[in-house]
């Protein structure tokens, strides 16, 4: 899993249908310190996830069971919200 | 899932059976601001598609719930045509 | 599989219900000089790793094996705390 | 899906015994200008790809479903070869 | 696949007990001239192959398919042992 952070929204009508009801967020990964890292992805969000948010996402198979949808054509999902984060290095 | 763009058609008479029917359409992945990031991959449409449309792909299983061909040799489909991207950073 | 060192650990209280349980630990990778390479991924600990640690994770189906949840939003986990590196380059 | 050239061929005795008949070709990443982009990999021949030809590759499950050969050690294979690229950029 | 050299061995003893019996073995990517690319990960032979040796590996199901191990937290094996490479370009 990675860190990431929910910089928008994405409102796609013409879709595949097993996406209707999913939320797609636009989603920032993030290093440990919070900064960015490459380009934000796309990931439907399973969690209540809102705006800002510093949020855990998983991609692949781990999406499809947070999304309860094993057969839709989903490949990354917003999985917890981050309360804390502890680094001892 | 990830942003793109249609560029272009790939032609392939010979090729896996499975393929028959599947319009493989070159993709440029975008970022955010819909510059082009990357090289580009070679996706199945499931939505309709057209030269020129911004659209969100998806990889790997995901890819093949969205063909509805699960048996296929495919690993990327477009999977939703964009209408409008709200960015709150 | 890769090596690589546990750094911390996150907290999450909004999270896919199928995660209760499992210990989320920042997971930074390594080469084999055991010097730190790219960034820190989400691993779930499955061996009781703790922080400092030298360990191998996996990604994908392997880490929800690892987990024994196959139905879970997980695609990375800790398998195994390195005793022992040999090189013979 | 990725465009690639057909450059060499690898021959392996000791093998799994599941690639026994399977062509293992070296295939060099192409962009869209037939340009090689990053290093080879070594994909399964499933259409009967000659060195030279220019040719889609897909990986992970979908070139197992290429190979009919879904227990098989196989992450790559040759899907299709190519007679056209058309780009409208 | 990818091409790898076998250049060491991890010793875990707390680990994944599926990862008993399993040798893990250190290999770094090479190119198809032999020289190597990245960094090294850690793969389970299968094939029996020694310190020093050129090999082909591969990553994900693929390698759970090698091991013969479906429900196993492995996610890159060794696959077969290269005799001979022959590069047209």
């Amino acid at each position: 899993m990675k860190l990431g952070k929910v910089v928008g929204t994405v409102v796609a009508t013409r879709k595949d249908e097993k996406l209707i009801g999913s939320k797609l967020m636009i989603t920032q990964p993030l290093n440990m310190d919070l900064k960015p890292i490459g380009e934000p992805l796309i990931a439907v969000d399973t969690v209540g996830a809102g705006i800002g948010e510093v949020i855990i996402y998983a991609t692949g198979a781990a999406s499809r069971n947070a999304a309860r949808k094993h057969d839709a054509p989903i490949d990354a999902a917003i999985i917890g919200i981050v309360d804390n984060i502890t680094l001892d290095e």
